[in-house]
């Protein structure tokens, strides 16, 4: 046996996404998402004038051990950079045969997924939505709503996390405001 | 790579607790959980007049393979046998090395856990608690309130259930009401 572990308990508000201790609070700006939007010129021209918080993830501690459920919550602040909406960078797993589940807790949000072999999928995310992300498949999120997108994720706590591919070639799906509403664009 | 799972969702109503295909329903009736409930004579009693169902679990389909995660939703229906209040049947994992984690989404209720060196915790639960069960721990639910009690839970697919040793030895802890309130007792 490995050491053992306690059982322990977070409060989880399902409004703000707000989670207690022993939560780990992580803060993405606008700044930190430079070369992933589709509009780098509305990208320089926002960060010029002011560098907001995209999205905050609370990430509940556990150890990064196979066995182990990683889980947190995350909230996407509405907005836009040019035409596309507020999303998170995007990740594989390290361990890439992992999967992760997301359910949506509160406002209106897409979940974009792709495989390294050019396959795709888009799943529109609404509260109660629950969405299963398969090993293999990246991932990112994307609030197309007027409030808060808020959402709640589980996944294997030794599956890590790979930004380096999104970096490269980015999401081959993204999802602009086309006519006022959200249209999801190959 | 084993075969390529697609991504999926499905819908979760948090108030009831139903989820949408392609999810299975799992009804336990009281019939089911023969031999362990403390008051053995208030259970034969109970049985002769009715066999209500306790709980209904609602597991969302995924292949029972490493690295995939297996959810469901649980929902505890209120009542007692005897003091003691309605529980599901509990657990191990087989592959004892996995954690599981429950979100309470509606109502009251306990999650009790204990170790095979005997080791028990009680977390009490109410909407927005979300629980960590670490490895090694087995794990039984109730409802101690007055409607049911719902919540949601994510384990690794492959982790297995082991029922045996409940069955055999039972939970070192039980909840029964004590001047009309819930008291754990050990």
């Amino acid at each position: 046996m490995t050491k053992l572990t306690f059982p322990f308990k977070v409060d989880i508000d399902f409004a703000t996404g707000h989670v207690t201790a022993p939560a780990k609070v992580l803060t993405r700006r606008l700044s930190d998402l430079q070369g992933l939007f589709m509009d780098s010129a509305a990208y320089e021209q926002m960060l010029s004038r002011e560098n907001p918080v995209l999205y905050d993830v609370y990430e509940i501690q556990v150890p990064e051990e196979a066995g182990h459920l990683a889980s947190c919550t995350t909230v996407i602040y509405p907005g836009k950079v040019g035409k596309e909406y507020f999303f998170t960078k995007g990740h594989f797993h390290t361990i890439e045969e992992t999967a992760e589940i997301y359910t949506c807790l509160r406002g209106e949000g897409y979940l974009l997924m792709m495989t390294r072999d050019g396959r795709s999928r888009a799943i529109k995310m609404t509260p109660g939505v629950s969405a299963y992300i398969p090993p293999y498949w990246a991932h990112r999120t994307l609030n197309c709503g007027g409030e808060p997108f808020v959402f709640y994720g589980v996944w294997p706590a030794d599956a890590g996390h790979d930004y380096a591919a999104i970096l490269d070639k980015g999401f081959k799906q993204r999802v602009m405001e086309v006519d006022g509403k959200p249209a999801v664009t190959e």
